[in-house]
């Protein structure tokens, strides 16, 4: 592991290969990044944060039968994953009406929604990553539509569980983006569950436990992935 | 018919009621507009060209076992319509890249799209016409399921009659937006099928004889729709 060769690098993740073709090495990088990458900013902690975050949510949804690229989390900064295409695809759950959405259509953030929505985006920040139909994502090749149902399927999956599992930690699961990949000629989970690609509030305060802190200038973002941490870890 | 009460106006036609409350009056206005109405200009003559277009292609649409809310042509800028409740949805169908579309995914205009795309939009101009998905058109109560089935069905329907009558015109039928209404618990086909509401290109010079020379400043609107006009009356 020591001369890393660098295969990817995104706004908060760096990928290295390993001697193993199917695994590599994944790098949670302190930067914070917001508006398809023109706000940016070094938040020192927070890489280590996130990685302990997903590595535990991973854990969690293998638990509960959602397996995903996670193999082992290898230091405070690292984990080894399985080397997934991705598919560029974000797939966002929303329980509850905020952020672009919220905007887009012109409903107040907060009002809680009949059932999940399920949304589809292209991954492309040029574009400011585009929503997409089942049409589009056809059209543009990007995933066959048993791909597109699984992928559907395994993220409102995901949403049950971690509903479920936050609830107890008196956390609302406002929203989330998952990536996906193929891997081995299946769709797997991909990409990370934190408070970077989550919404998380508080059910007492209705804090903002999440990246909006750092989105809405509000400040105490590690505070706050801090407390998300000790949640999960139980040591609070 | 002398003293109309006038019901909704809005940005090309105005609606008013007659004696019988199942049948309106529709206006065709003057005006052009653009970009949610940001930009407008009074063309004088293309209400009467819309009127005569929109009435033919709901007589070739019912020829071919599409129902509107069209019931006759009343004078040069005036139809009788049936009174509809229209759903807020407006219903694009795609051929060919152009607009709004190519721009958001960034696809080069005049692409030949391997199938029909189908996209919804909530027809609200200070949210900017936002793309829907089905959760979205759900979760907003906008229509029923059946209802979205019964107006993509439709949508797919129209596409399928107009491209084939207009390539005898030697027009390529690019995309258009179709609205619906409801009408004795019916989904009908409503609102006006126009040059202002779809894209044709002479398919031999690749010529817009459409909005787009209205919303590109490229002039000659009132040349093209007549140009139009007079391909459907099979004068030329």
């Amino acid at each position: 592991m020591e001369t890393k060769e660098l295969l990817y690098e995104g706004k908060a993740k760096q990928l290295f290969k390993t001697e193993d073709p199917d695994v590599l090495l994944l790098r949670y990088k302190d930067q914070a990044t917001a508006f398809d990458g023109l706000k940016k900013e070094d938040i020192s902690g927070k890489g280590e944060f996130n990685n302990a975050i997903a590595a535990l949510f991973f854990k969690v949804l293998a638990e509960n039968g959602v397996e995903s690229h996670f193999i082992r989390q290898l230091n405070e900064r690292e984990m080894l994953v399985k080397n997934v295409s991705i598919i560029p695809v974000e797939v966002v759950i929303r329980n509850i009406a905020a952020g672009s959405m919220a905007k887009r259509l012109g409903i107040e953030e907060g009002v809680v929604l009949k059932k999940p929505i399920k949304e589809f985006f292209l991954k492309d920040d040029d574009l400011h990553d585009p929503l997409l139909n089942y049409d589009h994502v056809d059209m543009l090749d990007l995933a066959t539509p048993e791909e597109v149902e699984g992928m559907e399927q395994i993220a409102l999956q995901v949403n049950d569980i971690l509903r479920d599992y936050l609830k107890k930690l008196n956390i609302i699961l406002v929203d989330f983006k998952l990536e996906f990949g193929r891997y081995k000629g299946q769709i797997v989970l991909a990409d990370e569950v934190s408070p970077d690609t989550c919404r998380f509030w508080d059910a007492t305060t209705g804090e903002k436990l999440d990246k909006d802190r750092f989105r809405r200038d509000m400040g105490g973002l590690l505070e706050a992935y801090g407390e998300v941490l000790n949640r999960l870890k139980g040591e609070k």
